[in-house]
């Protein structure tokens, strides 16, 4: 491990943004200045977005490669901005590093975030570094390009619009469960035991929580077969906040089945393996960075026939509430997953 | 003290950022979205820029009050858009808490943020909070607007060029060194004496340590006067950083002399006290957020007779390097402060 010190401030950075190129038109100035520089086309406008990801709360670096979380910590925010239905273009990055820390690993986690900008075509226009005292810290704004005639807010749901989802739901949770389990079947071992995780077929589920990914193929293809959704939001939390977001920010009520929840049978098996309820994954399990949204009910036909989109349910006068139809016709109420436990020091 | 958790996630946030209004009309959505957007009339290009502050490293909340905190994190972050040339419109803000943090500190932090925004006339757009293990972090991103052939780079100084300082230097440092001293005395006191810090007469290198100030009155003066700088950067690291930052981007030498540093009668009283170097206080304290730029030598008449402005050196070619000139004419190399030490856990 290389000391960052070794290489100096001015040194780490250099590093770090060497070889940078600017693809996207609209990046004016990027690394190496007070503040980036962007410029959209005219009548375009902007998406700003910011995510702070602190180790021990949302990543365990236990099992969490830096390649992958940095991955990961570009593309929750590249999800943010395809949730307005917009493109992300251009990304910042801000560092804080613990002694504990050497070059290597931060050429990893940013190897990481230039792979995920060279896959959706994201500019990286700001990167800095700082001195932390404890672990990891990540914090990345995200910039994005936005036709004002097809913004997606979370407040546009009208009663009597479909509710639609991209994808399927509760596979990143799953995945989290093995790697939480083979973490303390590692942990139990004897250090010069040959510890192999048993993640053969499983695959699918570990590469949902790793390497999640932002769903701008979504966006483009309604914009193909001009669907302009009412409301739209990412399913970083869980499937029963989300739709609770939108409630709450359209006042309207949302009435989902169960039946029309749709869940990989990957997800399935290991939840039965697991002794856990596949749909409560779905609802609060999180982390899937798919695509909730409300569309017209004339849209219905079309909407059906799209590739990877399932109807799950409608949205209802606010007076009616929020609630799952479960497969024996019983309704339960929504709950918001609430502010996360602190976990213990 | 509330616990955060009797509020709820949707609770707190709520919470914060009710009563926000947005007074820019460049700010098209707010907080409480998965993004915000914004939107410059046509011709104008958008800066952003992002800052990390963490506990322990950039600030010490035994002698920061958490206004201030939250004031000084938003004005930072301004200073950074003002160094462009360009002018904040928003921000947003993502913090970090630890368990011991309650619902109070939190609105207090936010008093600080919003009472700075209302002084500079800068929106909130976007805020968001989430748990950590440990202390507090905060992360805030501000986006600007700048007229294009308005924008000031590190990399445009010239050789010739005059390079200027707004304000005065070294007090921030000062004012960290009084408050560290404090610090010191009140941690070896006996719990029960009362303690009353030594700090009259001494109010304003308090001042400039807990509340800096963005100087765009100085970029408004300049505009005035029809004075484009050929490079400009803030001083939050120290003069002798930044002045390699210039150096090391617009591919120049730096010459600078030692008496015509702008030190406040304070500061150099102060320095005299803790038997401290006054320069190098202005050298590599840091944190002072006034202004450094370059601008043509045509303009030295009219740039001596600005209110706030002083000359303090030229640029030279590459070759020369970059230095100090002391009081009895000899050169002094200047030093980056490198990479921060981190401090031991």
């Amino acid at each position: 491990m290389t000391d960052i010190a070794t290489l100096g401030e001015f040194g780490l950075i250099d590093r770090l943004i060497q070889d940078i190129e600017l693809m996207q038109p609209s990046s004016i100035l990027g690394c190496g200045d007070d503040a980036a520089v962007v410029s959209y086309p005219q009548g375009m406008q902007t998406v700003v977005t910011t995510d702070l990801l602190l180790e021990g709360v949302h990543f365990d670096l236990t099992y969490t490669p830096l390649k992958h979380l940095g991955y990961k910590a570009a593309v929750v925010n590249f999800s943010d901005v395809v949730a307005m239905n917009a493109k992300p273009r251009q990304i910042i990055v801000a560092i804080g590093l613990s002694s504990r820390f050497g070059v290597e690993q931060v050429e990893e986690l940013y190897s990481g975030i230039r792979t995920a900008c060279a896959a959706y075509g994201v500019d990286l226009v700001g990167g800095d570094t700082t001195a932390s005292l404890n672990g990891l810290t990540i914090s990345i704004t995200c910039i994005g390009e936005l036709e004002p005639d097809r913004i997606s807010k979370r407040s546009g749901a009208k009663p009597t619009d479909l509710i639609c989802v991209s994808g399927n739901l509760g596979a990143a949770y799953m995945g989290l469960q093995l790697l939480e389990r083979e973490k303390t079947v590692f942990e139990g071992m004897e250090r010069s035991e040959d510890f192999q995780p048993a993640f053969e077929g499983k695959e699918y589920l570990i590469e949902r929580q790793l390497k999640p990914e932002a769903r701008i193929d979504i966006i483009e293809m309604l914009r193909r077969e001009q669907i302009l959704p009412t409301s739209m939001i990412d399913i970083s939390d869980g499937l029963s906040s989300e739709l609770l977001h939108i409630a709450h920010s359209s006042q309207v009520g949302v009435r989902i089945y169960e039946d029309r929840i749709p869940i990989d049978y990957q997800t399935a098996l290991m939840a039965e393996e697991f002794n856990l309820n596949v749909v409560t994954a779905a609802l609060n399990g999180g982390e899937d960075y798919e695509l909730l949204f409300t569309a017209p009910l004339a849209l219905a036909d079309k909407l059906q026939n799209l590739q990877d989109i399932h109807l799950i349910g409608h949205v209802t006068e606010a007076s009616l509430g929020c609630a799952l139809v479960t497969r024996d016709q019983k309704e339960i109420t929504l709950q918001a997953q609430g502010w996360q436990a602190y976990p213990q020091r």
